[in-house]
């Protein structure tokens, strides 16, 4: 299991009180992924939410990499949120140590930890935030 | 001020009860504006989310229009989360009513109805999504 004091410093957790990160953290689930592998594919479903916690990942979507991850960031949150299928592949690029939130522990979370669950969604929000910024900076050019 | 039933139809309260939308209700603003009218300019800060009752507005970056928005539809979030000046500029095309959540108020609703905040966060993380995957989509050439 990932220990607490590693998940708190990470945006995706960011607000939230040591206490309430150590009730979150045993409906976490962790995988760990070897080079090469495809850990999402593109037009698959996906119940979980990966947050890496070591290792570096590529995400490309008909063939062209839109974007590199590494550790604090996360993927697959878009599948969970808006119920669809996978939007893009994730290749594993550096061997991957991953923390996920299922649908399942989402669904807990907020029946358990309602504050806890309102600050990871904002932190979800803000992190898609950026997210699509960039991504608006490409198609305008800029 | 805008009513409980028209608000409860939108995505952005989706899942909040008729009487958590009436409590939250008046720490809502409201704003109305003329056909040509910019609404946010690129570049400029941002305080408060718009969330469009009626009308329709264009939103471009360095000239080039990203979307258009119309009623159910929101801007001014992404400021709102990640701090930043905005991403874009908004222009009025048809006579807009829109309903206005401050950032003071996004506190109060945080502090004073944690359930409906997350609730809220869900509907904007999930809305931004969307908006991601299809300019992931555009960038991919899908």
């Amino acid at each position: 299991m990932v220990d607490t004091a590693a998940l708190q410093k990470y945006s995706l957790f960011g607000g939230l009180l040591p206490e309430e990160v150590e009730r979150i953290r045993p409906l976490l689930g962790h995988e760990e992924h070897a080079p090469g592998e495809l850990v999402m594919r593109e037009g698959e479903p996906n119940d979980r939410i990966y947050f890496i916690v070591e290792g570096r990942v590529e995400v490309s979507r008909r063939g062209v990499v839109l974007v590199e991850l590494g550790e604090g960031e996360t993927f697959g949150e878009m599948e969970l949120l808006d119920v669809m299928p996978s939007a893009a592949t994730v290749k594993v690029l550096a061997p991957l140590s991953v923390a996920t939130i299922t649908n399942r522990a989402v669904h807990e979370i907020f029946r358990l930890e309602p504050r806890s669950f309102a600050l990871i969604m904002m932190n979800l929000a803000r992190d898609l935030s950026r997210r699509l910024r960039r991504m608006d900076g490409i198609v305008s050019g800029a």
